[in-house]
């Protein structure tokens, strides 16, 4: 297993669906940064399951709770235990799963892979898992906006077929993407995302989505070629979520269908360096953060787990109907959000500390 | 800069496109694999510009040696070093760019990053720097191949609008996909895609696409959750190719549009453990292979250099008008076929090494 | 801060010595190892303070807490996070220090570089730092024992000026080295060092020693040259441990002063394999492990913490008087033992992991 | 194998004692650093055989070439790779000891390790490793120079049983160091242990030593607690160095013996912040330099490969009489003071990149 993220600022986090606890320890987090738990827990509680009708009803409170490296509310430089209890337990809903891996989860790979897996929930690819990302993500996401004032937002693009017209990238905020429980900013496609997720959980059934975001102000110069370019390691934190299939920078695969004379970005003169007219490229030029707001897209599956039967085999073979009981999401990506916006975080904080102008040479 | 990748099976590439050599160590290779030249070069002939009327006519012969780590036709276990010279250097047609940051490439990030940078040619976001990484991905395949039967094959399905039908992924062979110069095993789409790319020359423009690639026989279990999934170390390595702009893995994109009863994969009984009926998780569950063939797409944009002229400023901001010179690729999606396939065997082969399942405890 | 150590075996400690918890995350644990909290505690309990009149009487159960990773009794393969409360904290102890950087201690250097440090006790410098360590390096322990058989036992071979007599390597247990609280096990030596400890003490000064280990029954292989090599990552592990100076595997420093011909070690035939007829090179060859008894001192210096009068200068530079108050160790080394066994343990497990005989190829 | 080594500032080697070339790629090495072969090839020529009558007569030029990374005498802040050709290769010297592992060298290791071992020479244990980390260290050297003004000097301060006088560690240079054959600032030390090396080899044995080293003007914050505190990189790669089985900094295991009142170093005001007194603590103060010169020493074993005869067994367990032919040196410490450096350099190198004073927050 692999759960540290990170060179310099990196983060290592723990716990499954329903052991005592699950959390975070971040490390190399600049000293004397203000931080507190009010700082974290409001991307924990758009996390949370049980927000709105659109999500499962586990009641989890979720509360962080910083246990090392943070004094007088400054870091200190030192590790940062993040600590979220497990309170909603209730391992039976998922007992009666553990002859049976479930299709498209990851019941029969962990299995293969460890000889054991968890005998409730989804063990570590439960989604549990993701609130040590998100509490991690939130300090990092402190520091990228003391520090320069970079902002990420992300937002629900697409539910099923239903996609979001295009927002304005350069001014959404959090609070614009909120006002839908979906978490979509165009209200009409919010709407009718809404009563897709609604009829599809009727029909005990699950649908995908897109996730979109946006880093502005992320300063020139952030991403370490060859291997550790800026998209690659973006790349690779949300390809890290769990149920995400693909992930696009800038013009993404539909750039593929441009000529270079439609798809370059020219550059124009700005009060500070240079500017790119247009930002097909997403922000990155080579590996490497241009000035430009960074954007990419976050595509994500259907959940795996629905109560619609499903014809299958137990681990010994045998054909079984399986059908899910307990409390499921019918679509992540509402929730996906914060999730989306702390990986952005923890990829770029790590860049931010790389990047080494030595101008004392 | 960051230029190794690997955490067992690791990999430092070196080398700009005109310095004396560019290459790669190779490092944690296990003992006594037999290999020689012979076993890079066909790669690397696959990746060099000149091999037909598609791409740069830049006559580079990219002729490999091994440096250290053989010995009798076989690894001894310690780093292989890899060497290839720099033969065909004319920096003179790149050098009256030099005030110029062309548009959607990095001279300009480079240079606000580093405060410098290479006065020709692309340095370090040069084509040049892949052919590290193909040669040591063609060492990575010969070790996947040897050990575990695996089998690697990437092809272009997508030149600008032309989609190619889809292929056979269960039987597509290396051969069948270098049939046609543009490395499209659909006839019909790889002539039209032939036209495209003469065309695009003749415009002195450029154009994107789409290479896709399939990786069977991988055997279930490998993939590190959280962070080095397999899908998402495969997303890394993808975005790390130069003018990548998008990953998708299985149902991709396409997915996100599906209800969950549509894009399971309920399991079957096989032989040995069990299989899929479908593969929309493109061979992945959990992030760890599940036994299923593993496939992918990989979107690249339309290369930046083109001869057409552009409106952009120079690093002063001054306005200019900019027609490139030179040997240029109108589309490099022929020529990154082997990169994917190098970048995707460098991936599998250290989450090989990775995967311990201890038989002993 | 760098609180991550190891490649696939992995701990990351935290806390600091008056915040909430002190503890690690270790990761990279094979799955299936029967493991509970009473595997971890009586190397905690050996490490905690108040356990003889040796040592500082601050009252502090350390009781461990697993908070994930592992689930009726055997590990998931997955992150197992170790909690360990603190509980005795007296802060003002230590409060009239602040502007005074305590000789030889980290309250300057710590100050310089992080612009920031811990309002009371030593912060990450801490003896309670090491916590996490001896907590991780017992589950790594119990790998390698049921594993491998490995069995590491360290003990006190020096206090001062006293050296103890050469222990039976061989056969040496814990349970030898506990009868006495010095953990000494040379009777004579280790009633004087106990008086030169309580002399010591009473003088309120301090006193420095050295920590013998031993690691027995590690097979032939581990350890990454070159630079990864098994004593360069012990010595790597050792000088990390709060207070140490030195190190030295096999012959050490003594050995430099005799020839070739004396100190090389000859091979004999063994039941497996083949052997050493000594042992010079301390179970190392190469940076390999040989298939011999692996052995190393540490040296520790005297505490710095005394409550003896010290003329130095506060931050500010004026000249100042300090007398430590509170509670302080005035010889390390009986505490130490259990961290140098457990660092010991997570460097072996770590190489064990790594260790890749392919025998595929 | 693990041949990496640092965090930013990255130095990966390769090469065997009888392949193509050995050498290094250097990666992380800030842009813009004058650069050319001539700042690295001193300390490969002080590091080579053949300098003196007290090494081996192996005549190897060892001529440093840049391939890649410098442009106009500048580094690029791209990877650095350094080419050194094998040319004077005599496998037959070695073939003869094939089926024997020499005794307390690495063959038997090795041979267990990867199940396969260089025919000739010491492979990847042969000295001729350490070229590419002396050309490396001398990048890295450059670095501290010019951008911290560091001084890097070592020196042999014991052979056998003779040891140096204390030297004047603020003052000494390298020329110094160089005017004696041995690299013993003590000319009558230096002339005993000349004498000693010069009868062993008559003798056909070899004796040990021991090479002390001191780096000035290191700014206080560098080394990143807990686990890559200055000291244990320094440890680490002193201890990765063949032959090496020993590592003390500042009072070392002498100062074990040492009362705290006695070992403590008391503050004084300086003219920019604080110094201390004396420098029992070898420049270090809870892994972070303090500002004050860093000094160790480090033990050389007696080299292995001996011209008398030896008892022992070959690879079956049969007896047999082993007396090494070919080129040797009877005590590598004189070579070994550059190899010191150079390491030295490579751990400063990267501390100093990966101190963040964030001085934004």
């Amino acid at each position: 297993m692999s759960s540290t993220f990170g060179t310099l600022f990196r983060v290592t986090t723990f716990g499954e669906s329903h052991c005592r606890a699950v959390g975070a320890v971040v490390d190399g987090c600049p000293a004397r940064l203000e931080l507190a738990e009010d700082d974290i827990q409001p991307q924990l509680d758009r996390r949370r399951p049980g927000q709105s009708r659109l999500t499962t009803d586990r009641r989890e409170t979720d509360r962080v709770v910083i246990l090392s490296g943070v004094e007088n509310g400054r870091t200190l430089g030192s590790p940062i235990a993040l600590y979220v209890a497990n309170r909603d337990q209730r391992p039976g809903d998922y007992g009666h799963l553990s002859r049976i891996p479930r299709p498209s989860h990851a019941d029969y790979s962990y299995q293969m892979k460890y000889g054991v897996r968890a005998a409730s929930g989804g063990g570590r690819s439960s989604a549990r898992e993701t609130i040590g990302r998100v509490a991690a993500g939130a300090i990092a996401e402190k520091f990228l906006q003391q520090a320069y004032g970079v902002e990420i937002v992300a937002w629900v693009s697409a539910v099923g077929e239903i996609d979001a017209d295009d927002v304005d990238r350069a001014g959404l905020t959090r609070g614009e993407v909120d006002k839908s429980a979906v978490r979509c900013p165009d209200p009409a496609a919010g709407a009718r995302m809404m009563e897709t997720i609604l009829a599809v959980r009727e029909a005990r059934d699950s649908v995908g989505g897109v996730v979109s975001c946006v880093c502005r102000h992320v300063p020139v110069g952030w991403g370490e070629p060859v291997f550790d370019k800026l998209e690659a390691k973006m790349a690779q934190a949300m390809l890290s979520i769990p149920a995400t299939k693909g992930f696009e920078i800038g013009s993404g695969f539909g750039g593929t269908r441009l000529y270079g004379s439609q798809h370059n970005d020219t550059f124009e003169k700005r009060a500070r360096g240079l500017g790119a007219r247009t930002n097909r490229s997403g922000g990155v030029l080579g590996g490497i953060s241009s000035g430009e707001a960074v954007f990419f897209r976050v595509a994500f599956k259907p959940p795996a787990t629905i109560g619609r039967p499903q014809q299958t085999v137990d681990f010994s073979g045998r054909p079984v109907t399986l059908e899910a009981k307990g409390r499921h999401d019918p679509c992540v990506v509402p929730r996906a959000v914060p999730i989306v916006e702390g990986m952005a975080a923890l990829v770029l904080a790590d860049l931010a500390l790389r990047q080494q102008r030595m101008e004392i040479l």
